[in-house]
């Protein structure tokens, strides 16, 4: 757990300073105190449009510097990695602009509001790795540690071959009708609803943990509230006025890995009583592992090669020495929780650059979950039939 | 607790006598030792082809006399009630003759391997409660106290509008190749595989517990393992030579019910470490229920009307008195069985025929189960298409 | 599964026909239905006070014949085996006296009321084993099968050198104040309160799983409600009298088992939302089994051989074929209730009359438990010092 | 979630920086970024023996400066607030001489070896405090949310009268006889094995929780492996040579709260599976509340007071916004670690110092513990009798 002090520094510029910057934020800030690191995260600037709250939030969260343009950011000399913290519907320009500026880039999920802008991100990604420069998308919780557990095993063929994945992820913030029309509710900013949300990090997790490309799909998409108020009064304050809700509510679809295994996907924001239920499932004819985000420190493995009598999934803690990322972390039993995702993927990013390997998951697999985005909805459109996804 | 010795004695023929033969069988010698009936139901005779085998299994499972012949069985004078144990293949004609003979009918589910018989049965049975004669078919689950306790509580309104509705039905006895050919896998017995032995339970329970029928599905279905040993050896060992699975593992499929909430459905008999894992989940406007068949003297309840700081899932244990079936059996906390699922069954389908009401489910209830089936064999066949159930 | 039809006939009488008489009676008429037995057993006659209920308990439960004196149902020639079902303050006058007569006891538990009670009967039973004749205790819950697989799993040595063994039994019938003075809360019926009833299963199963007997306690013993309604009224109403508690609403207490091992007892009937609550715990070196009766088909096995990487507590579902008294009942996944353990209890102890070998757990066992019983009032009565069991 | 940036500064400086230093460092270092402080902490120093691991531990753990021996940190002007995480034999004199130099203290748990020490520490404590100087134990469980939410819930009187308190905190890393004979199993240092280390947390939760006080316990403590190998080798290997263990692997015991509630313990590090269990549950008479430290972000809680048939306990998932600490961290089921219970700590014991209140817990309630831990010992070793706690 030693710190090499004399690790270069690498300087770090975010945009947005919202949860996400704020998960991030929480990320450098710790990297360096727990991890033994190549190179030395150093918070050098902030961006945001409002001068006073980015000042603000530089103060808050950690940041020497702030700024309120992002163009003004990329041009800073101590800043070579830029981390993107905003709406998906300026990903791209901010992103191509960094790559094109030299920068290294870490950009929120999804990658992007549309395909086209993804492959545009791949493609300028693509240049800029020959130039040394790396690329990661923020599927976060391929970093839960149960999670890379959990691609670990199937890695080993723990599972043998895959028959089946489920990956749900349920939400119910919007259950009340008298939710606002938030950003995230508005599909020119946000680009779509629980399915670009919630739906990116189900398919990137079904492709990233089983190693498999989804092949087609069978969708359907709902907005169960379709009126919602605009928040247009003080502080975002309801201004008695209604606004359309541009986005889905909810998302079912089904579809097929490379392989032949069935994979099934449901995504809410309409699920009562489920908060943050990301819970995933691989069945494989030696094997089936379980998870549940709300109960991150979990992973649960059945082995079919064991005795019937003694066969069952298994509770496994995930907080062992041997267990990926914890070997920084606490003794067996102590859990981590929601926000070590960022610092380990603020640890796997540096890596990544200080090795001049491709970051895992590169906008490349950004661009491959856009593409099953993009089918979900045409598959949708189009009264469910099966929609190969293009790759 | 009281059973009325002078209530009126009603025989019953059964047809069959393998796994649901027993479980009747259970359930017919049970029920009136436990509840109080207004007809006494009399084990008169079982029906197998086997002269030897019927003989043992009628002295083993409690039934008075052996028939080898149906049609035998359905001239029985001490036989008022015919229920029937056999493969799908053969319900109809049994169903739809035992009708005619002027019986009662108890079905195992599905009701039917095509829709044109299930139409027929639906059909005899029409005519049939014309003269006073009843059908019900065995959807046994309906009769889970959690599960009836779940009904009650939607019909009630305490889940408010329903906006998602989800079935999986996930076992793992298929996971192993060298499992025999048994007829489940058979097409011409069996009518379907997961579809129709897990499916049909997963889509009855769904339109049972929001009362609403689905109107459309899309759907995708699979064989992984299409060559099975052959059961021609002595007492059904292998014989070395292979055959063809003709029915599927597993399917996926979703759907809308009428009032717009959205249907998933998974069932599969190659997820390993799920036996008999069918779980179900209603998401509405006001609360969720939660159940786990694997768990059954449980039904989790959200209740989303509740201060948030004290809400989640609560853990009724489906064991007070007031909860349905429970006056009966032991005090809280002394859980039940599967099998007391046929007692309960048993008992709803006698007071039906007391009270000349159509028991649930009726023979329509199985039609409209098997439409959805057809739609979903359909909706597979044409590339997950949504396909319209007919009704 | 097969019944030899050829199996000779035992008559069994039973004396009591309340809760226990109820599940008794289930036992008696499922055994030979669903297992393959060396006798058979015949519901003679079934024993109470008054005419008219035991008339009635008689038809409803299954009985041939009713007695209103459990010395005339002794008296009779088609009674082999007296199944005592009363409350503890007669178990040795009628076990006695059975014993004597020449039949077979099954007693229900706690055996006896007070150690003295209980060494006349653990006599009466050595004299009559002489004679061919088998004494059994009913401690039901060493035939759940998931505590039979604990059992044999301990047996085996899969938990090494045994540290802890924690056994709680947690009900909350008696919260409310205004549950009446039945004759379980009356010391000169039940003996003791939560102690015998509840405790002495935990001490049975204590000392049954690890195969060890307690040393010594050290006890604390408690009844929070000390007044309660008398059920003077009509149909046991309360009559607006209060009378006093004379058992323990609770007991908590420590002590060792032979091999050193700590073992560690709470018993409660006013642990608000604990139904059934009967957990169990073994933490050897080799690995740790947990259960809980609420959930009563679940095992949960800990290996301690395992790597650490993939080691946890495993839910083992116990519904194999190969887990005990399963070979008998359904597939996989579908569980057992509450019931089955009246049904175990019955075969076993056929099994051991027809074998000649003592039934597990005998009147030997019983005692056993009767005297840790005493040992935790001795101590609770002074100052809960670690008072020796007198083996 | 505002910092005030104009909020004065406050110096603090830590000695040991191991397990707890580290996890320590982590809340020092995030409290103000998340939280909205009185006052701003600044790390001015750390103090170690070695000079270069305390030099390396500071530049990792964030600390300004370097020192090496506690007096100097003592005599620092950047120091207004002593962070003690050293064993506990040398906790009271840093403690004292901290406290007579004019600094607050933050107190490792638990507070002292010996009763004699803690009230030494406990007396400097009060005159300190009419200097105006504040002094806290680390009893930091206090501190998890749903731990704060329980005590929330019982002062607001859902739970009514207590009945039982049963606290279990189960670990297993001593299992394997080979591990070796570490700091914390030798009582110079650690004063007792499970017992101070486990016990004191389980009883100030008993005690916090319920708001009484234990008056007398009945104890049993037991050292399974009584020689492990001495760690004489580079680098705290084993030398070959065997050492003999002078604190207990485990401890049960029994007590009773001020209102006479039941309250039983059991801490052990030998319970095989079990990592970091500390295990919770209150029953009342309108309620009950369960926690399991391994689910760190759940309460289960029944309400007595709900109609039976929907009542069980319900899983509170402890991220809401209106729960303790949370309105400060991510949207609702994004969960907690174990680290943010020492952020939480560094929050409110800044609060205390800024508003000149008592901090909870402070010294006086660490003294409270320790006398318990004291009755637990003779207890003991005075064959379990029941032993007043001499407040």
């Amino acid at each position: 757990m030693l710190n090499d002090t004399a690790a270069p520094a690498l300087g770090v510029g975010m945009v947005g300073y919202a949860f996400m910057g704020a998960a991030h934020s929480q990320g450098w800030r710790t990297v360096g105190r727990v991890f033994d690191l190549p190179l030395a995260p150093v918070m050098s600037a902030v961006c945001g449009r409002d001068p006073a709250a980015v000042r603000e939030a530089a103060d808050r969260l950690g940041w020497a510097a702030a700024e309120t343009d992002w163009r003004s950011l990329l041009a800073r000399d101590d800043v070579q990695l830029v981390d993107i913290c905003t709406p998906g519907s300026s990903h791209a320009e901010i992103a191509v602009a960094a790559l094109e500026a030299g920068k290294h880039v870490l950009c929120e999920k999804p990658l992007a509001n549309t395909v086209a802008e993804a492959e545009a991100m791949a493609d300028a990604a693509r240049r800029a790795r020959e130039r040394g420069q790396r690329a990661m998308v923020g599927f976060n919780y391929r970093r839960v540690p149960a999670l890379a557990l959990a691609r670990r095993m199937v890695a080993e063929g723990r599972l043998g071959t895959l028959r089946h994945v489920r990956v749900h992820y349920l939400q119910d913030w919007l259950v009340d009708p008298a939710f606002p029309l938030a950003w995230r509710l508005q599909r020119d900013q946000a680009g779509s609803g629980a399915l670009g949300d919630l739906g990116a990090h189900a398919i990137d997790l079904a492709q990233h943990l089983t190693g498999e490309y989804l092949t087609g799909v069978s969708a359907q998409t709902e907005t169960f509230v379709t009126e919602r108020p605009l928040p247009g009064g003080p502080d975002g304050a309801a201004d008695g006025r209604l606004g359309t809700v541009t986005v889905d509510d909810a998302a079912v679809f089904n579809g097929r890995l490379g392989s032949g295994a069935l994979a099934s996907f449901e995504v809410s924001r309409v699920a009562a009583g489920r908060k943050n239920a990301l819970t995933v499932e691989l069945n494989g004819t030696l094997g089936s592992l379980s998870f549940d985000l709300e109960r991150l420190n979990e992973l649960h493995f059945h082995d079919e090669t064991l005795d019937a009598a003694e066969a069952g999934f298994r509770r496994v803690l995930v907080t062992e020495d041997s267990h990926p990322y914890l070997e920084a972390w606490w003794p067996p039993g102590h859990g981590l929780g929601y926000e070590h995702t960022f610092t380990h993927q603020a640890r796997d990013l540096l890596h990544a650059i200080a090795t001049g390997t491709d970051p895992s998951p590169s906008f490349e697999d950004g661009l491959r979950v856009q593409r099953v985005l993009a089918a979900v909805e045409e598959s949708a459109a189009k009264n469910s039939v099966h929609t190969p996804v293009l790759n």
